[in-house]
């Protein structure tokens, strides 16, 4: 059996996000059933993480074994043709037997994307976020700094499908302001149910003044789930890299 | 009576184009109902021209009579409050009761997006057109060179709804290569049905070799239907300004 690595981009618009659920359309599903064309195999493939319906990858990764003999090349374009326009395999890759999308992930890096004025851009209105408050940015950066590290996550985590060991490293998060668009990147080794979407939710709320300074680290130290802000909506977030 | 002119950006993808027609959804159906939730006045907008089904419009302009006494930060919010979010009002304006958007535009700028890779970007697909040739873009722009003043225009004009008057002038055309996209700003006083989209495939048909040095000259001139190329694709077009 061939392990292959497929790295994908997909706009999650019409979708109800990576991992297949009952009675709705998942990118797994649509890119399993242009698989099963190709290949003829019907399996399933295993993604780096799932992303919450409406959320972007611009470099998703997932792998699946395979017995066909095709060559890479004609894997990933067999299957980009056989796949809607909103999703793409921009690479194939064949990999070792042991390599594992999830497990073997070293970091991830999330894109999460707001919009300053209104109304929104119509080119843009399915990839941000619109906030109309003024935002301290430099406040926003500060306290942000606090989050690097490894920190007990539990307070950011959702209610759904909780995780017992809620320990992660963030190793990076930046605020950018380009026009109208405000940007936070933030890359980490893993990242709990809805951890992005709190942790930039709450940056957002102390940035408006609704939180003040020091929230962060009282977040972190009290673990207690009611300092934390805003679930940001999942539009504006882009999974943007998976590394190994 | 007040004239109040609008200037409109939308994502044209499920549109059948600015104008209503029969049985389909066009961009003017969209803000006259909306106009109408704010005014209570059922009425109808002029557009500055037409647009079709899948092309796209950064500064399209309209304008409407009205006897409403709301000042017009109401009107432009009022209106965005009522369309969806792929159409957008970004500025009213009042105007005299003389203006016309349609007869008084003295020039209008498009832009035409081709994208030279394959698979095109899931993010892009609706705003771009696929290459997949290897363009000689300075041929490309020698032959551009040929469209710019006073032409017949009469062999770039479609077979639908032609005009008798075929004259019209481009003030400026230029092709842009940025990465995996080729861009292309084409500013007129006018353009005929489907002037710009045959134009522009023209040019593409020369920078993939399909047709020689001289060809635009030769179309110019002779005025021969036949000789012109690929009618592009609508969903990489988008009308960019309206001058007055």
């Amino acid at each position: 059996m061939r392990n292959i690595k497929l790295t994908i981009q997909y706009d999650g618009t019409n979708y109800s996000g990576w991992q297949s659920q009952r009675n709705s359309l998942a990118v797994q599903d649509v890119i399993e059933k242009a698989i099963k064309k190709v290949t003829g195999e019907r399996l399933r493939i295993t993604g780096a993480g799932r992303t919450d319906a409406n959320v972007h990858a611009a470099g998703q990764v997932a792998s699946f074994r395979t017995r066909t003999s095709l060559p890479l090349i004609k894997i990933k374009k067999g299957i980009n043709k056989n796949l809607p326009q909103d999703v793409v395999i921009i690479r194939t890759t064949e990999v070792s037997d042991d390599f594992h999308s999830q497990f073997d992930a070293k970091t991830k890096l999330y894109r999460y994307k707001f919009y300053t004025d209104k109304p929104v851009s119509p080119f843009l209105r399915n990839f941000v976020v619109p906030v109309i408050y003024e935002l301290d940015i430099d406040l926003m950066r500060m306290e942000a700094k606090d989050l690097l590290g490894r920190h007990d996550f539990i307070a950011f985590q959702g209610s759904n499908s909780p995780r017992k060991d809620t320990v992660r490293s963030v190793r990076r998060i930046s605020i950018k302001k380009r026009g109208k668009i405000v940007e936070f990147d933030i890359e980490g080794d893993g990242f709990l149910y809805n951890m992005v979407r709190t942790i930039v939710g709450t940056l957002i709320d102390i940035g408006r003044g609704r939180f003040g300074k020091g929230t962060i680290k009282r977040i972190l130290t009290t673990r207690d789930r009611r300092l934390v802000g805003w679930n940001a909506p999942a539009k504006g977030l882009c999974l943007i890299k998976v590394t190994y």
